[in-house]
């Protein structure tokens, strides 16, 4: 399987995910924005607004090449070259504060030189952590890594966990997930095809582990104070994303395509002069439990 | 004068500042919010909400003190030692999309080696820009450079418009000002007590010129749409302050005091996939005027 195969089945996971997530919103459509980047490659940015569940969601999908950049060389370690690099970027922010924010990436990257690696997880941020959806979300990962590699669900949890941290508010993003980055033949038990296999299965079981997640909670009441409490924390994932995620980071340093970079930027995000939660509110609760490492398979 | 004196007067300005803010919102009142900073000196952080013109602001001193950090030393190339540090910062967010937001910002820096600077500026980002009022608000400051050097405002003028710039959006963020850092008797023609004088006019005339500013746009009509982009604008300053703020990512990544230096963030901040202004509307123009870089007292 050559790059242009694994971009070809990376475009259509991405229509099949839009279509999925059109079904379970019930109401809104994705927009399709296609572009061309001068430097070689394009891609595809699926968005979808004012839905029924989902208030703004992005399914990005790119294939890009073209000569190493200079910030490639300085930031990524990278030699001189040519490189390849195709993948799928989904974030969507949901209306209802007891449906989670969700973030899936699966992508692959090869050089002229023969060296490729691929790279991915899911992770999701809920408002409101309820203890029985955190589980079943980590199982339903464990559940995909075993069928690949019993080692990666305890490694990949382990990586999201370190990963989506926001170490100036001492906080987890939200209840992590699995991440992984340069997985190749070279550092695993799997074949580049099996590797492959392992991410087209997450992106192929996107749709059904957020359903999930949201039908639990996208029909239940909520208050003004928790739309509130849901904005605040659509402001620590603008924190997130802009301060510490390394991925955009480098995107937005090194030129890339500023739209298709912030398509993770929430709705109405808001930010209050040190918020404290009421005692032994539900906001408390879930500002104690990001504030742990939690296993949750164990918890 | 020494470093207690300029704390002091720092200090004094702050209170003022804050009590000719008050007289402009005419109904909320700044919440003070005094701090400890663990390693050595500390802060007062005011915080302003829900005003009839204000919807979110602050206005925080500090003057902290201690062993020159691992971050300085690498980040800002200081060499062991000890430092102190005291500054006045400030960052408005108005209601009214007429009215522009505001950032001022004048600070003080020592080692004990004897090695003394100054630093601040003030600058405004109009959710619409209007020209008068932008020539206006440059006049005001360029009428302050030139008490102490006239080499000043032009200097400090294109330091401001290099420093707000949004490089990842092309714009800058708003119309500019003046902005200036490491100002000592060594690199310029003033004493050191001068220096401090300009910065506590700057500071003593802040509630002047935003008054004069926010007076010409606050009883204005607005429409939902106007209210949309002004979200949006707040949106970009979020980014210029996360992604870019040669402060902002300092502070957060030496491990600052989080809640202070983050006071900076608007409430309802919005982002829109690929907004597109209508043709030939009042946004469009404000796009197109942050594309360029305006001499504004000759535009």
């Amino acid at each position: 399987m050559n790059k242009e195969e694994i971009a070809a089945d990376f475009k259509a996971l991405q229509q099949e995910i839009c279509i999925g997530l059109e079904n379970l919103d019930g109401k809104a459509f994705f927009r399709s924005d296609e572009w061309v980047r001068p430097e070689g490659g394009g891609g595809r940015t699926n968005t979808i607004i004012e839905g029924a569940v989902l208030e703004k969601g992005g399914v990005a999908f790119s294939a890009v090449h073209g000569p190493v950049s200079e910030a490639m060389m300085k930031q990524l370690g990278m030699s001189e070259g040519n490189f390849f690099a195709t993948g799928i970027s989904i974030v969507l922010h949901p209306i209802n504060p007891h449906v989670p924010i969700i973030h899936m990436n699966v992508r692959y990257f090869e050089l002229d030189n023969g060296t490729y690696w691929f790279g991915g997880g899911i992770d999701l941020t809920p408002h409101y952590i309820v203890k029985d959806q955190a589980v079943l979300f980590h199982q339903r990962l464990k559940d995909i890594c075993d069928r690949f590699d019993v080692a990666f669900y305890p490694k990949h949890k382990a990586w999201a966990d370190d990963y989506f941290h926001i170490p100036h508010r001492g906080e987890s993003r939200g209840i992590g997930g699995i991440f992984f980055d340069h997985l190749s033949d070279k550092n695993s038990n799997l074949t580049k095809a099996e590797i492959f296999n392992y991410c087209k299965t997450l992106a192929g079981s996107f749709v059904a582990i957020y359903s999930e997640q949201a039908l639990l909670g996208k029909d239940q009441n909520y208050s003004q104070d928790q739309i509130a409490w849901r904005n605040l924390r659509r402001g620590r994932y603008v924190e997130f994303n802009l301060v510490h995620d390394r991925g955009t980071k480098f995107g937005l340093y090194s030129g890339g395509r500023t739209e298709s970079i912030l398509m993770s930027m929430p709705p109405l995000a808001n930010w209050e002069y040190d918020y404290q939660p009421v005692k032994d509110s539900k906001e408390e609760e879930t500002l104690q439990l990001l504030r742990q490492k939690i296993d949750w398979l164990s918890f």
